[in-house]
């Protein structure tokens, strides 16, 4: 993986009715969202869901194709009627919709010939130009078409490919965080959490999130930043805080 | 709630780094998206996750506001610096951002004269014009302005508010949904069930979900309809076809 020590943004757009219609419960946000943020800093900046919809397909590919370094996609690319990602993309960026030589060999390889049929073939159209993204675990392959990664929908499908994205990446600066769990509510902190973010308003994020578990009310503080000694300076910040309002906190 | 046989469609905004730093697991879209669907008759179209940044809350509140509707967004209605949806949709449908008189009396009553400090008076603050949505677990309430349904970040107290969205809304034809669940691979199938797709093109939705549980491996084919006969009646050749392959299935 290259590496930059510039911001680099990406989106995920996540196609299938699925999770529209709260069938299924997305697990692939977070992942996905992880892993580009941890492995390979890289800042998600939007997320959308979309149904299985060519048009809005292409329409949603296209605009974050061009305000986001890198675009992730999730579903669609199986043998059925309503896998259309592929085709959809293909018809987005104008450029045939067509097997590719490997993806059809490995395909074939793996179901043999003699059970090659025409849902297990479709696995392998995709649009030319394409680049595979090679998976582990049931050999339908994903693909990398100009900054679209297209990925499948399955959790553990995804995350057995994910690290054959890699070499296609430039990494960019990782943000690190640290939390800070006060027992106390947001609304007793307000204040306090402004003036100290406006101390840091360009160097840390900071995000105020309340908790409520095994019988704790509390506030997480977390604090995110490229510059680990601005990280550091204003974690002391908020601890220093809460000692003076006598609030207890905790780090995990 | 109002009714009407025609369908109805929604989209949700979530407003949160913390879901697009890979943090949190969202919990609000599946919840959401079940609720208006089965509840109301209201398809989800699309689902947003974007951060907490002023110009893109106005922008995609705009836009989702114009393409559906009806708009829930989640997050950003806190007492914190970071929590701004009040002040962003304000702006972006060029109203007042001021006290809400009920919600500032709700809040003074809920948290005593004495503490109702600047963090939770905040909490009152919201577009001219908007409607509240009670909030029977701490108070806060959100609120609605124009066909936007600003509601909180942490899900048990969305849940616990959503009921009083539902004077707010016209409820659409209501979507029934059945599942053949096929002890095969979805290559197996591909070719049929798009056959079947086509005989019901307009009428019933079928999607096709592989599964892996308690050792089996299978297809979930999900039928959905608006009209319970066309519903049946596809449930019926999805069940011949398994039997005529000699496939398993099961229902649940």
């Amino acid at each position: 993986m290259k590496e930059n020590k510039k911001k680099i943004n990406a989106s995920i757009l996540i196609i299938g009715n699925e999770i529209l219609s709260g069938r299924t419960q997305d697990l692939n946000i977070l992942f996905l969202s992880n892993w580009l943020n941890k492995e390979c800093g890289i800042t998600v900046g939007e997320v959308r869901v979309i149904p299985d919809i060519k048009k809005t397909i292409k329409k949603n590919v296209l605009d974050m194709s061009k305000k986001f370094k890198y675009v992730f996609t999730t579903g669609g690319i199986g043998p059925t009627h309503d896998d259309i990602t592929a085709k959809s993309i293909s018809e987005a960026f104008k450029v045939e919709y067509e097997f590719h030589k490997e993806a059809y060999s490995i395909l074939e390889k793996y179901y043999g010939k003699k059970n090659f049929n025409p849902g297990r073939k479709k696995m392998a159209k995709m649009p030319r130009t394409s680049l595979l993204i090679y998976n582990p675990s049931s050999a339908a392959p994903g693909f990398k078409i100009k900054n679209v990664f297209c990925l499948p929908g399955v959790p553990s499908i995804l995350k057995s490919m994910i690290v054959n994205c890699k070499k296609f990446l430039t990494k960019g600066a990782v943000i690190k965080s640290l939390s800070v769990n006060l027992q106390t509510v947001e609304s007793n902190i307000a204040k306090e959490i402004t003036i100290i973010q406006n101390k840091f308003k360009k160097t840390v994020e900071i995000g105020s999130y309340p908790f409520f578990r095994l019988g704790i009310i509390g506030v997480a503080i977390v604090l995110r930043s490229s510059n680990k000694l601005k990280l550091n300076l204003c974690e002391k910040l908020v601890r220093r805080m809460a000692e003076t309002k006598k609030i207890k906190y905790f780090k995990n």
